[in-house]
């Protein structure tokens, strides 16, 4: 239970992660508390150690299903209890959890549908996996149950409700560059190591000239898209090979 | 206590409301609780009833401290329990609860000082006052003790961190249009009900060519912007007229 004065239920103050469990393994757990760490300075929070996560999730894990090979496992940070209206306590401290639910793989490649509503590219928060997530919300239960494109202001590609995108043109890996308002995504980061992208600004009609789309994140790795508002997209050689190289983390 | 699973912790999925209590009497709830039910329609989420939220707040109230004679109470209603990921459950079941905390009236006018972080002007929830409020936050703690001015991706003046803005120009009263990204504030129909505003777009620019700027919220009513970035800002009959015609409501 979390008490009344939390900030993070107040005013959506925190930031979370979501990482994949594989048959009792948690997956990319260094990389997700450097992202964790790195939004709780960005927002002004004390960090957690990377110990005290592990030992949370073994916490948490110890009394989950053995039997599901497939986990989502949820960290919850919030900038912790008091301050006044808008205004931190001097010292914030925060309140951290865990959670674990099933997540099986999604079945098939995805549909997408873009979203009336729209990222803002004009805030640090929007690269960051805060707790303030309503519009992604909405944007996915609009959409639902295709998958929701998300745009910013200046109509330019972002994401996903819940999920980076990559796009292949000629051959070339493109995915849109974080000060579009895009989440700097675990997966989205694993997939340009492997095959550097160029981080771009594009409109929304980019999209329609391109061989491939796909969508990343922890917990689906790599997924393809299907269609984008009704209209079929392509494959390409190039997510087979991300799929494989990735089959180890997703 | 609130549940871990509840969404309104996890997703900023929910709206809270920021009422004035001067001694003991609750000021404009019907107008609150009318924005906190056209807020849940918009977010599709079933409506509390006034009768059911006036007896929250007289409970809460019967517990406060009466010798304090200005209260803030808040009212939170989130989207409830459960749900998988971003998606709801099909029948949400909204929390809601109630705290109080003293609220004094600001000393003198306000300082404001534009923020580098926008609201977004592409969503519906930037008219609604939900829990996602971590923009507004960081923007308050970064001009702090100054107020922040919020523009939106376009350029806008949209409003303060936690209120709603209004200008005088050649004697003539001007907010900005919800469709900027404004919060539709209580106040902020009071103030139009007593003075008529146009509503506008306009860029931050236009500010340096003001007679006089105000905030206004439902626990400050109608506060004088002193300065702007350091630049000193005028005052205006119309102000003490609005100070004194919402005496009663503020």
């Amino acid at each position: 239970m979390m008490p009344l004065d939390d900030r993070g239920l107040l005013l959506g103050d925190g930031l979370f992660e979501t990482l994949l469990v594989k048959k009792g393994e948690i997956i990319l757990l260094e990389a997700h508390v450097a992202r964790l760490q790195s939004g709780c300075m960005a927002l002004g929070l004390p960090a957690p150690d990377l110990e005290d996560v592990r030992q949370l999730c073994s916490s948490i894990l110890s009394d989950a299903d053995r039997t599901i090979d497939r986990l989502a496992l949820r960290l919850t940070l919030t900038a912790g209890s008091g301050g006044r209206g808008l205004d931190r306590p001097a010292d914030p401290e925060p309140h951290i959890f865990a959670s674990v639910a099933p997540a099986p793989r999604p079945e098939g490649p995805a549909d997408l549908s873009t979203s009336d509503i729209r990222r803002n590219e004009g805030t640090p928060t929007s690269r960051l996996k805060t707790l303030s997530y309503i519009d992604n919300v909405l944007a996915r239960q609009r959409a639902a149950p295709a998958e929701a494109l998300m745009l910013n202001n200046a109509g330019e590609i972002v994401c996903a409700a819940a999920a980076n995108i990559f796009w292949v043109q000629d051959g070339r890996l493109f995915t849109p560059e974080l000060g579009c308002g895009a989440l700097d995504g675990v997966m989205r980061r694993q997939v340009m190591a492997i095959e550097p992208a160029d981080e771009v600004r594009a409109p929304r009609a980019m999209l329609e000239r391109v061989q491939a789309i796909f969508l990343t994140n922890s917990l689906i790795g790599v997924r393809r898209v299907a269609s984008l508002d009704g209209a079929p997209m392509g494959d390409h050689r190039l997510l087979a090979r991300l799929t494989e190289r990735l089959a180890a983390v997703s």
